[in-house]
């Protein structure tokens, strides 16, 4: 927390905030969502203009609605037990971090390393990477990572490497707290059963490593069309991690966290016997795919949380008939599918498969046409690529721009 | 050309380039290439490792073969008479576009305002923008630009836009090149002939606009399999421009500029009446999209020019049958298909579906596997779209990097 709110205020503008780039904060810290609140919300030009004269493609965020997911979920999980450890791989931004930790959050995951540097140098003090480190660079990295923030979390899935992590633990002189990555699936992790409970051994056992329990992430099931289809998918996935949980509780090994899940089983996942808590991610924002796997009351709309985030584009072309070619292509929107909605719009395709440019193709039942200039706004396929495209979001009110977030995690992928 | 090498250096400091951030210039102009050097060749880590030890994922590219690319293509318009206008939307990168003008090419294209006042501000002065600009804000802010680089040219499209930008030029006390979109599809332009020539002369009579020639760019026919059934694509598809390039001639207005095409067609479109210049830009890095092709030569593989680009990813997990994981999803590769190739190998499939993970499958032909933490280096599927996920890039010769390039343009879709 050092520093004063000058020397903040000037590293924001060294770091070229006001020209709209990404920063990448190295060794300042300690600054918080209020703290970037008064720098955010009267310093640029585009704070309270309409959303409508914006400069595009802007990847925006409806602020009402974003606050909504976030207490709905907050309200849910109150009542089904569970805690939720939102994933910050879908927002990338420090100050939505901020925001899930106070509704309740007992801290958030990260997929990559540069992703938990970025976070913790932001504030935010709770961080489980659920990605395994394998490089010696890596693992002395997040090692020394560890060093400085106390509640960093590291996942391990082979035996050798928790060896690793506990050499470079010793070497940094801390005793590193690490989750065993049990597979749901067959994409990462360990198997459950036998070989997830010698390798808890082996963490247990290490001198440089504590262990705090389960990770196990069954990715294939948040996307299953239909409530009951997806409770049956994850319950089914997820079996063989709670029984590694038995294991690990009659071996006298900590079962503190088994954490797992996400957006698509939020509502499902606290029926997995000693689950702590739900790596929800997209439930923020929505997007198109999550929007058609349908909810517990609604099969053909998951409507538990709103659509928050847009990206707004504009028409550039109309001269041919039945087609107008706008701004955001691949480069604003990804190749992810579905094809992005455009709101306030029926019988209107918009397919982003040019890098430069999107495709609105009219249908014979479109509802209506548009002129060059226009602005249009889109709900976006997959939510966490896209984001990850842009340097910033526009935090929007009603119709105006309230706030400008640096999205600071974007393109940390190493 | 302002400012010590001193005053540069702190800028880049400042701006955070040694934690591997983009910095966006602003109001810092004229270095170039020569001015980055002694910062990039000594004052990082990586300068000299081996790349096989970089932490992933790694964008690389290999200097020997761009530069081989380089050459090549200047030599080969050197022969056929036309000149290049390289596109920048593939690499982002002002380094590699003074390269570009180093091996004979009259300027850049880019796609995006944002792209122009990143080339410009790093000194590349040659830049046509290939995107109409339709909303106030932007012929405005295009305009301004156009006040300091008098090099710079816009693109257009239909009357009212020649009408708002040449009273955007006269605001800004400027007489703006500007060359006419001429469509070869039905995407973006103007369609060619009587309505192509009334836009033309309107411009010619425009107090604030001077009339350059054309813009036209099929880029349906850059990907057509086979050479001769790629000439034949975009011969056709060229026609009406080549048309529109006559009428213009016989009116008497300007037919300087008539730019076109791609690294598909550039041994193609010198036959084109009166076409000065190609529009390359994936012929520096060559990537599985371009290779499935075929050349003129080769039916099977286009050779004309070598893969420069690859990414370097790390296997994080082998504990499964028959697969492994690596750490290079979409977020590392994008969406597009063909699926990258693995450098080194056969009969494995590496498949980048998910956000972060790359899958990695042994078919029965498997040449070999692979172990935890080993690095692999991929061709990827279509290069523009990937060096946009980067900040930077590794310039490697031999094995070893020898500079790092930052993509300043990355992520400049407005």
């Amino acid at each position: 927390m050092e520093g004063s709110s000058y020397s903040r205020r000037t590293f924001l503008q060294a770091a070229g905030l006001g020209a709209a780039s990404v920063w990448a904060p190295g060794h300042v810290s300690g600054y918080s969502i209020d703290d970037l609140r008064p720098y955010l919300a009267g310093e640029r030009l585009e704070i309270g203009v309409s959303k409508w004269d914006l400069e595009t493609p802007a990847l925006c965020v409806d602020l009402d609605r974003l606050e909504r997911n976030l207490s709905r979920m907050e309200t849910t999980l109150q009542r089904t037990g569970i805690a939720s450890r939102p994933h910050t791989k879908t927002h990338k931004t420090p100050a939505i971090a901020h925001l899930q930790m106070r509704h309740g959050s007992i801290g958030v995951c990260v997929a990559k390393l540069g992703e938990a540097e970025v976070m913790l140098d932001h504030g935010v003090k709770e961080v489980l990477l659920t990605t395994v480190n394998v490089t010696p660079s890596k693992v002395r990295r997040a090692m020394q990572l560890r060093r400085w923030h106390p509640n960093f979390i590291q996942t391990v899935d082979y035996p050798d490497n928790a060896r690793d992590l506990s050499t470079a633990a010793e070497e940094a002189g801390v005793v590193a707290d690490v989750v065993v990555d049990v597979s749901p699936g067959a994409r990462t992790g360990i198997p459950p059963g036998p070989p997830a409970l010698a390798l808890a051994q082996l963490v247990d056992s290490l001198p440089g490593l504590r262990l705090r329990g389960i990770h196990a992430y069954s990715g294939g099931s948040q996307h299953v069309v239909g409530f009951s289809a997806r409770r049956a998918h994850s319950l089914n996935a997820m079996a063989g991690a709670a029984e590694t949980r038995e294991l690990f509780q009659k071996s006298g090994l900590s079962t503190e966290i088994f954490s797992g899940g996400g957006t698509g089983t939020y509502n499902i996942d606290h029926e997995i016997p000693g689950f702590t808590d739900v790596q929800v991610g997209s439930y923020i924002f929505m997007d198109c795919q999550y929007l058609e796997i349908g909810s517990a009351t609604n099969p053909t709309l998951y409507d538990d949380f709103d659509s928050s985030l847009t990206v707004l584009a504009t028409v550039l072309n109309t001269n041919f008939e039945g087609r107008a070619t706008a701004d955001a292509g691949t480069k604003a929107l990804t190749l992810n599918q579905p094809d992005p909605y455009i709101l306030g719009s029926s019988g209107i395709t918009y397919r982003a498969r040019s890098d430069e440019f999107g495709a609105i193709t009219y249908g014979p039942d479109a509802s209506r046409t548009f002129r060059t200039g226009e602005r249009i706004e889109l709900v976006v396929s997959h939510c966490d690529p896209v984001v990850n495209l842009y340097g910033f979001m526009y935090g929007i009110r009603g119709e105006r721009v309230e706030l400008i977030w640096p999205i600071a995690a974007r393109g940390k992928v190493v």
